[in-house]
């Protein structure tokens, strides 16, 4: 593998609200997943991103998430296949709407924060979020957790999908993260999260919390946009990548 | 002329609420306005909304409203051109998502309540409206109230337009809407509103409140879905225009 | 034991949408739930709300949700004792605000739905809600199901609480609700219904579906607004009620 | 004159989201304007910001908006005297829920961005947030523009008020403020704004952009909180009155 895909979650103001997020950021990543106005974004908002992406030639998904702009999309719910396939099909159709008014093609769809959690272990929920960007646009690609129920239920159905990986947390040694409330989940030091990064692009593998080396397939790595060091982690990480001989690509460029 | 588009609007409720409209009104009208979700509607509402249209063969077309649910779009807002763009892209995008995953296309633009009234009247946010769905999907069908702003911004920009009359609202004579809060505004009786659909359809006359004909290109004609009589009126309007050998069709059907 | 309070539901309408409830439903029952603008009701709710119980002499409660007006509250979300006792104090003052201006005073809180479920079983947002009324006015009466975490943590807080019991729910031998997903969970016959709160009323107990006799010790009766024949059920379970002797009054009024 | 009241807005925050106002303003405030939900603020904002005022020994009032989150309440709406005065109570009663969770009371309310401009000149709204102040707590004091048709409904009801005057906004020679949208509305260099407020603190007279002095009546004085000289702007202020043996206090420890 030469090429690895680098994205970012972007567009998450609402209204006056701007959030920690740089635009710089978009120097960086080559996939960018834009909020879709249920857990945070609004039309003005998701213009802006939508323009900026297309501006920096960086690939457009959607970033749909559950309805609780008060919890940022956090907070789990309990809501049934039926009622994610539909919030997934409106939000999708939403930020197309932007795209197709910057004469641009949406790239993927990578569901937000707790949909995201419940989808990567739900198979039902999983399923639903497949068929509905299925059913809006066969060829958009699915990104999730590598090894979920999302990655799964979006091969089963026929779509494209993009495994992900992340930069800045830690694998335990059945491949799965490291829960966010356990020490040691999360990795600080940019020459450790540049390290893990280029092991997963090169060798297709991560060293587990545990010391034992775990095969992690990922097309694309998650870099988290509104941390104080976000820009340095994703300048690491490309300066790293690209003398190991590696380039970013959007993933939509690397799968057929 | 021998054809006539009848429009309403349908997917007005929202969570577990819903309005009064039937569905049986669908059996009636060529094309219908589905509320998306800023004004009324809901996911699920719209998709339901869709999945009806589609069944009965009726064309269907977004209805994007104010973000003002608790108002439905009727409170008047001071809102820049630049937002008024963005929300109506937001809005037709999707609903456009659920056209798409049943495999249909969507005919037209109607905006809702207070927006509709403000465009007819205000160029600027006129030309805002028609811009957003010029550039959204250059095919979509403008509806607007005849001789409004609205209606010249779209065949300024390029759009294909359809004016619109009402069944059961009385002119002026000069051609303008008799205003809701002066009395005889209303029309009751179904054989009135029946014989006024018929001029229009006929003639591209009205007969004003003052007596006198006045012209009144319209290409389809709104009837209200949520009044106990609406589906008395829709089918005494669709009998008569039989009788005088004027039929119903969806508007994309009929101008070019 | 001879009052027994009736509760029922009310106000939970929202912007232009109504529920099913029907205002002469206040003619029967003592003590009303009005929603608080979360799950359902918006300040002109509220405010109509407010003035019918005064009007027809009902005592008045806050009736508290989440904040999930789609979903109307009936969807479990996880959310921290600490977000719980916020969104009660918020909710309670509202709807006291409604009550300050009509120049009455507030009875009692229940929550409603998911919450009211969640804070039946889980210790900790139990907890969180008794705090949350406690605060804001220790005189208030907490409202909850007979037997459950919550009327457990309004007593070791201080608050007096009234444990709740239903006229058309069938009871499990160790004193549990019948789940609504299994067959016999709801009693669809009145005269059955009216029996059950007169046994409840006048002995404590209730006849579990297995045929046994189980203590039930409530001071309110749930009566549910929106059914076809809430008015048929409420008026049938007073008059049972008035002929056995025991007559309707405000939990407010029958404990210290 | 040897007292002043100063104010500025504050919990304008909204889930995940932060304003730009500092904490540490209220070191140098009296009173504090809090946000209710509706254009800003949540439940645990308004905790939050509860708990700082008290701490901080600031007076508390609440700040109720327009329901217009998106637009943060500066977007005005078409909206009867009948709903503004029903928002206005569920604003109050909201905010009051926490101030008695908290154990102290509240001092004032002031209405926010277009709801307090529209009182301004509009004399049927200033009568319905006045009446719906009254109507809540007879004891709060209203905020309003020094000169406005809401300071006169206020006296007319029964209220007390405190006229508002502002540090950083020049004045015409009719005592009107200068239209933000012409040039020499704001003031920026603090000197000038400190002796502005001085002047109007001891002379109850304005310099007005026409070099005139105007007679300007105004017990509270307004400080912007977001912008990134806030605090230098209050400290200024502050220095500036002490020296002329005038000192900052809650208007509700002034006005009887």
């Amino acid at each position: 593998m030469d090429q690895i895909d680098m994205n970012c979650d972007y567009g998450e103001g609402f209204g006056v609200y701007r959030s920690g997020e740089s635009p710089d950021l978009l120097n960086y990543v080559t996939s960018v997943n834009i909020a879709c106005g249920f857990h945070a974004g609004d039309p003005r908002v998701m213009r802006q991103a939508v323009t900026l992406a297309k501006e920096k030639g960086v690939a457009i998904g959607a970033h749909p998430g559950l309805p609780d702009l008060a919890g940022f999309g956090r907070r789990e719910m309990k809501i049934s296949a039926q009622e994610v396939q539909e919030l997934m099909i409106y939000q999708i159709g939403a930020l197309d709407g932007f795209c197709r008014s910057e004469g641009i093609s949406m790239q993927h769809v990578k569901p937000h924060g707790a949909l995201y959690n419940m989808a990567a272990r739900n198979a039902q929920l999983a399923e639903a979020i497949a068929r509905a960007i299925y059913l809006v646009n066969d060829q958009l690609i699915l990104f999730g957790l590598a090894g979920s129920e999302l990655i799964h239920a979006g091969q089963q159905i026929g779509l494209r999908t993009a495994s992900e990986a992340f930069a800045d947390r830690t694998y335990q040694m059945d491949g799965s993260l490291t829960p966010r409330n356990q020490k040691d989940a999360l990795i600080h030091e940019v020459e450790i999260a540049a390290n893990q990064v280029l092991k997963i692009a090169k060798e297709g593998r991560v060293l587990s919390l545990q010391g034992t080396e775990v095969v992690l397939d990922a097309q694309t790595i998650c870099i988290h946009g509104d941390g104080p060091h976000a820009l340095e982690f994703a300048a690491a990480i490309q300066q790293k990548l690209k003398l190991a001989g590696i380039s970013l690509a959007p993933v939509g460029q690397m799968i057929s």
